[in-house]
């Protein structure tokens, strides 16, 4: 089996949906995607947390086989973010975030990491993204997320990131930023041409619209009646799509990508059925098999 | 081969887009609605335009062996509505409506089409569904269109059309109005709820949520690259889906109605890539089948 490396925040989050609120539970798009992933896959994570960050928090990633021999802890505060939804779970309005010791973060590869196939860059300042691609060698498929925040100040930086990705994996509202386009059709090709071989534009519960070899692939999201809170979506999301193709190890495949944003959607929509990571640590693959066969069903009509 | 029924509004549109701008053209949800299903089956129109109705522009249906001898032509203005398109496709800003002789429109069946098997109500005053419900002798399928319109001005005759047919076709945002609820998936459950055994929410370019039998079927839109003017989309998607259903002739069979709402997404997908109807006027069956063949290769990756 392979392992996928994911670069990105760890932290907590203060969260409040129409459902309900959680104060400092676990968060950050490095714990969402590896809680995924680790469903498919071996999964290494590279982060900082300061030194109020909890062993039990640790303990939920590692009683998954999540390795955290990458996640550096250092004097200070963790990584905070919170945020609230209203109707529109779609999109979160942030309310405060405190990069805290994420500030000065300073990606530092493990020897043991530098080997790995799968290497998603979640949203972080694109120049870390490029430190660490710097350090890992030739990995079989690189994916990379950003967001609005480094759309507008690191703009040019950001491009040189996506010209040495393989996959971008994109929110609906980012990609029409970065291309000025509003329609996701036309805003994936746009992109592609930036450099990625493969652009993933998530429509949160609308699903996902994958462009690459000059195809099309679209899928609605796996239809979930309560949604409790969306916060992680488009981490797992990820989780799921790098997790899948570390399983399945044959590097760039467009039908093994096509079947990656399947298991992404899998992993979102459990996700969103409970506050933070709670259902992606209690499920297992069972779970996952029986809502794969469902979801058949839904897009296929029988 | 059966017959479909539709009782709707006729007349003019004016309508800018990011892309340009058309006055005076052909519109009305009934006559995209005819257009469109004429490519599947036998339509007839129950509808009212002024004097000032172009002779030329029933021949445009006439050509496509729509019957319009339901449609009264009465001294007066054709009903006329202006409106127009910014970055967001999926919505329209209505400028002007102008009902014309639309406003005391009282809807008469002639004896020829009291038969009808399968009765399409577009967005039109319920109370006037309600007349027209009253006098088609048992249908095999009734559907139903409405608009936030009827939803804040005439809730409880709206309620009792809904009870009386089988598939309401909405819109999301008139969903959620209906409903209260912002969320799809549980929204269509409670307008099953409502009375309809089908109920089908149209989403733009995300294509549509079907909920009938305790089941989902949920697809996007075919991928267009370059939409035109989305004016009449959801009207098409009402007529591909009650074409195919009238043509396939099995009255309630919710097989025949998830692929009623692909051939609905296919209607959908040509008449927004030209202004108006002009691209449902043009279509061939040989383009339909290409574009259902792609449309496949999209959502099935293969």
């Amino acid at each position: 089996m392979s392992e996928v490396l994911v670069v990105g925040s760890v932290g907590y989050d203060t969260i409040s949906t129409p459902v309900g609120q959680r104060e400092h539970i676990l968060g950050g798009s490095a714990n969402y995607f590896s809680l995924a992933a680790s469903h498919y896959s071996k999964v290494n994570v590279v982060g900082v947390v300061g030194d109020d960050y909890e062993e039990d928090h640790k303990k939920i990633l590692t009683d998954r086989k999540v390795d955290l021999s990458g996640l550096q802890q250092i004097p200070g505060k963790t990584f905070c973010w919170e945020g609230k939804y209203e109707n529109d779970m779609n999109e979160a309005i942030t309310l405060d975030t405190q990069l805290n010791v994420f500030e000065n973060f300073d990606p530092k590869i493990p020897e043991a990491y530098k080997k790995s196939s799968y290497l998603f860059l979640a949203n972080i300042d694109p120049i870390l993204q490029m430190q660490v691609l710097d350090q890992v060698e030739s990995p079989k498929l690189v994916g990379v997320d950003t967001m609005n925040f480094w759309i507008s100040s690191k703009l040019d930086e950001l491009k040189k990131v996506l010209e040495r990705v393989d996959v971008l994996l994109i929110n609906e509202g980012e990609a029409r930023e970065l291309t000025g386009m509003w329609n996701g059709v036309a805003a994936a090709q746009k992109l592609a041409e930036m450099g990625p071989k493969g652009v993933v534009i998530k429509r949160g519960e609308y699903g996902f619209l994958m462009y690459a070899e000059n195809q099309y692939f679209i899928l609605p999201a796996f239809p979930v009646k309560d949604v409790v809170d969306p916060t992680g979506a488009g981490d797992t999301f990820a989780g799921g799509f790098f997790g899948y193709l570390s399983k399945v190890n044959d590097g760039w495949n467009i039908n093994h990508l096509k079947q990656a944003c399947v298991h992404g959607c899998l992993m979102a929509s459990f996700t969103v059925e409970s506050f933070g990571v709670d259902a992606l640590v209690g499920l297992d693959w069972a779970e996952i098999e029986k809502r794969h066969a469902l979801y058949k069903s839904v897009i296929t009509g029988h």
